[in-house]
């Protein structure tokens, strides 16, 4: 294997495929990039098993092919040297069996490589028929739900994102029991009764990788595993296993108490209170409505407390306790600046949504005081 | 204690005094900021018994003064409180002994305070005679020295940055007796054989609040503090006492072998190479020169090796080991693109210096390897 290519081209496609490489991988193979040339061009590629991504670099945007060939070198040590070198050509090389001979003008790296020959096989097949999704759309739906997504190994299958799709309608839920994101889009597509759950950690590492606005993301979905397709690179993750909790039976749908209020002032005032509590109470404050006016209060017996006050067109009375923290991440996921907080007494789930758009809703449970 | 003020002026004094606030500390009315409104302005200070600073925002930008008094409040909750206001008038008072209520249009925080007479008398004292330094000086001479200085507390004198002034001739030294930096100028004083040392990480701190450009910094000199005075905050720190080391017996005069060479390459190619060395060898590279070439090399025999060359007008030849860490950070100190690598044997010192400038020197240990 020998050929140049320009150092911007050759780094781009190693970020994207490094995104493949864990940190915490014991076989020494998976920490490595395979890298295959042939006459259609270059195939860097990666896998730890959970994630696995070939980036696809064709011939066309290779300075140079002058013999096929493939190699696993470490993944860590070539990304970074790459970074590092000067904007320019890069000769590389295999030599004396895996060794990859790396050279610029005045620059040589010698890194010791292993037979690829020992690189297990992907299996990066496409369907027939791909789902497609915008890729704003996507990154959009990502964004709204991943942060709801349970982080502990508990219940394995809150640690996934949960898609359907049912007669053009793809809904697409996340929660750690204690809160719940659920998006709601129509979309065009030619399949039916779909309902996977795919790790919430996977899907944050390829939305990292794909920064092109509004082109098409080719969804390619099996049993246990799904293909993202993303230009020139296949992304591939598995699924979890396990039924995901049905949550039609936890979203109220009926509520005696709808406040509207302007989303910018009421994080600043939930941000504020949130000073004043601690990690060990769960950041709960209190959310007291009562003569049309919202307070936020929290108190810390050592440290002090704080009261904020906005006036609502609501003249209910309820008072109410939550985490501050789970609040804050719910707000920030809308985009319109009017939202309404809806809620039934001090026990049932609070729901947050955009006045005028049901695509979104975020549901908090409260927390009990005494 | 009744006033009220702009959040912008409160925060950014706030945010100053903060600075002499240790998270570590256990002295409770350490971790505050004692606040004490007169005729004059308002005092804020704080301490942690290593550095002291007091801000003094004069009356004129107070927008109202009430009544007078004084309280000490937790540092990290006002500070973190009034950064999340709006841009607003806040008005504070002191309620109830020793609360601050601090109100604004919808908001109204009570925190906890103590009594401001339990507050430690800073001795914030000036001298008739300051050195004055320009701000944009100083604060390149902390770039240039602080990275030097040793971060352990082995020998506590080296955790200092050395000053003496002589003749009118100011020479800052820091050295952790790896490397060492020596910043020599001409400076227009009415002082001489001053000779102190001050601890490098409060001189970080105060580099930290001098924002403004081109103007004058103030130093007040005692046998064992020494007083910054910066617009209007006083800044105190202690000395550090014992005898810091003479460099003169440590840096050579003479070299046999002086190269020249453009920074930004030198510090591409020790970049490049300091990948392949590990923290447990002190990340050790080899510099060669031989036949007008000069060469970084270095070595890992897991990983693999790096050999990156430049051309140079010299044709000595010597093989030197020194830790790239240490050549990065003393290449960064250097503001000119042209240096000289002064040499004189594998086990002599290497020093650094600008081609045409003789003001600041860069000092480091060669490495033995076998």
């Amino acid at each position: 294997m020998k050929f140049i290519i320009k150092k911007e081209i050759l780094m781009e496609n190693l970020n994207n495929v490094s995104k493949a490489i864990s940190s915490k991988n014991l076989i020494p193979i998976l920490s490595g990039i395979k890298f295959e040339l042939n006459k259609k061009g270059l195939f860097l590629s990666a896998s730890d098993t959970d994630i696995s991504i070939e980036c696809f670099i064709d011939k066309e945007n290779i300075v140079n092919i002058y013999s096929e060939g493939s190699i696993v070198i470490g993944g860590k040590y070539i990304v970074e040297l790459v970074r590092k070198l000067p904007s320019t050509d890069i000769t590389i090389e295999v030599i004396d069996g895996y060794k990859m001979l790396i050279t610029t003008e005045n620059s040589s790296f010698n890194l010791n490589g292993i037979n690829p020959n020992e690189f297990p096989n992907l299996y990066l097949e496409e369907t027939k028929e791909p789902i497609t999704l915008n890729t704003n759309l996507f990154k959009e739906i990502i964004n709204q739900t991943s942060f709801t997504a349970s982080s502990s190994e508990t219940r394995p299958i809150l640690t996934g994102i949960n898609f359907k799709i049912n007669n053009n309608v793809l809904e697409v839920i996340a929660t750690d029991s204690y809160r719940l994101a659920k998006k709601k889009i129509d979309v065009d597509v030619n399949v039916d009764n779909i309902n996977v759950v795919i790790p919430c950690r996977n899907l944050l590492e390829l939305s990292k990788i794909i920064t092109d606005d509004n082109i098409n993301l080719e969804i390619h979905l099996f049993t246990n595993k799904v293909l993202f397709k993303y230009k020139n690179i296949l992304f591939q993750s598995r699924l979890l296993s396990g039924t995901y909790p049905a949550s039609s039976n936890i979203i109220p749908l009926d509520f005696k108490i709808s406040v509207e209020c302007e989303l910018t002032k009421l994080f600043g005032m939930i941000d504020r209170a949130s000073l004043l509590t601690s990690d060990k109470d769960k950041n709960t404050i209190k959310l007291i409505l009562e003569n049309k006016i919202l307070t936020i209060f929290s108190n810390s017996p050592e440290i002090g407390k704080v009261e904020e006050k906005m006036n609502v067109d609501n003249d209910n009375f309820i008072d109410i306790s939550f985490s501050s923290k789970y609040m804050l991440e719910a707000l920030r996921s809308f985009k319109s600046d009017k939202i309404l907080i809806n809620m039934i007494d001090n026990n049932s789930p609070i729901i947050l949504k955009e006045v005028d758009n049901d695509s979104l809703i975020q549901l908090i449970l409260p927390i009990k005081t005494y």
